[in-house]
């Protein structure tokens, strides 16, 4: 397998990770990275050899096969707009945002009906980011959404789905919307939830972070990612998030009724049911979700 | 540094990690082991040879000069009454329970003015339990939060907080009470919290199980803790953890009222800072605690 000339923009977590394991697996015949500065880039030379570094966006994309927008999402469109008729027709362009409505809805008429557009989302992030943090493994067993439209080519789902499975991941198909909205329960609702206990604590009992264990570790990891990104993330899906708070919230406020009932053995059954339905429901959940396509 | 005669009652993830370090550093004349049932005691023959089993707690306790309860919250006390004239007045009579409110009102007056009773818990839980998940260096940079009260003896206090820094933890002293607000905040309330989640996405968007990537992976891994451990933990402590979700429960409706904001940039700036506060009070809880002290 090999994808031809491959552009990446902006070697973040996410595209130094690309460049790392394109180059490291030998599937690009060409590796174009566009990155904001020199400095940026000197990072990126050392680690990745065959690479042509550039600072100039129209130059990465002009001869690409695949071009990969690793780009905040906020910034894709008026970035994208002026080189857009820069890709070659036949190209897949994706991208790597963790939000999909919007971002389709900016970019798709761009493309069309020339590049062979697709959202991607890598569900691969973690609480680091920026290309020192870039793995070549990053993408083994990942979870991978691809959210074709209506107006996407078969050709672009075909090839996103085979890039990503080249690269070991795990490759799901949603809709743009229909990917928001379980994100926004699964990414942005629990990173809210991280950061608001972290808060929660520092503010009623901050002597009790003298205490913490690997539970709270846990809980709270993603609450160390960049704020900035996140802000982004959840502004950007603001809607979905707020909807799936709304009946989360109703839970918790249900939960604490129950802690003040006075009935400690009633107390107890209903959390023993309550803490099974979990457990039963996380025990199907892979620790290290493996490729199963 | 020798122990003399320990006695552990009951060797399930902790109690049998106990043994694991007791035989492994050479810390104990002789290591009793007290189980509910031969078959229980059968698993910890082969990992602790040098010690003696039985499943008659009067005798596992009577001539040790340290003994650990290890047992469910809820029993301690039915467990320990009966035999309490049989321990040594001079012994040292920890446990490990995760709430300690409960237990120093039940255990202190059994022990008082003979053996040398004071609470113990070791924050070194996971989602696993029973002694196939013991491990030997399970406390080495755990915190252990000892509980004295205005009747511990100084010796009580010595002892116990000599005995977990030799076995690598870091001791912090806290009343009962104090404990048992402060584990609210950090340990009961985020694992209430996970299971809340996940049953919540479980209900509203089960399809979105299908994304999870390591950020739902990381914050739910406590809702597979053994349900009935921590029915009876959340129960046991049920006023103090329903005193922290209340005003947590408070900061999440309002976090929904910003993301319904239709003004996205006041939103972000909004979301940027609570982040960026989240963020710099997570990077001062160390990944791995090491011993301090």
């Amino acid at each position: 397998m090999n994808f031809g000339t491959v552009a990446i923009l902006g070697p973040g977590l996410i595209g130094g990770s690309l460049a790392l394991a394109l180059a490291e697996m030998k599937l690009a015949n060409r590796l174009v990275i566009y990155g904001r500065s020199k400095s940026a880039l000197e990072e990126v030379r050392a680690s990745v050899p065959m690479a042509e570094l550039t600072t100039d966006p129209g130059e990465a994309v002009k001869d690409a096969d695949v071009v990969v927008l690793c780009l905040p999402i906020e910034t894709m469109f008026k970035f994208i707009c002026p080189i857009a008729h820069l890709f070659k027709p036949s190209a897949l362009v994706t991208d790597v945002g963790s939000v999909k409505g919007v971002v389709d809805r900016d970019l798709a008429p761009l493309f069309a009906p020339n590049a062979h557009w697709i959202g991607s989302h890598p569900m691969a992030g973690s609480e680091k980011s920026g290309f020192a943090a870039a793995r070549a493994d990053l993408f083994k067993g990942a979870t991978v959404v691809i959210t074709p439209t209506a107006k996407t080519s078969l050709v672009a789902k075909n090839r996103a789905r085979e890039f990503w499975e080249t690269l070991g991941a795990r490759v799901v198909s949603q809709t743009p919307n229909g990917h928001d909205i379980r994100v926004a329960q699964v990414s942005h609702l629990p990173h809210l939830l991280a950061a608001a206990l972290v808060n929660h604590v520092q503010h009623a009992e901050p002597e009790a972070l003298e205490l913490v264990g690997g539970g709270f570790r846990d809980t709270t990891r993603i609450a160390s990612g960049s704020p900035d990104l996140w802000a982004e993330i959840l502004s950007a899906n603001a809607e979905a998030v707020a909807h799936a708070l709304q009946p989360f919230v109703k839970k918790l406020e249900d939960l604490e009724k129950h802690l003040r009932n006075p009935d400690k053995e009633e107390l107890k059954q209903y959390l023993r049911a309550a803490l099974k339905d979990a457990q039963d429901v996380r025990s199907r959940i892979p620790e290290n979700r493996q490729k199963t396509s």
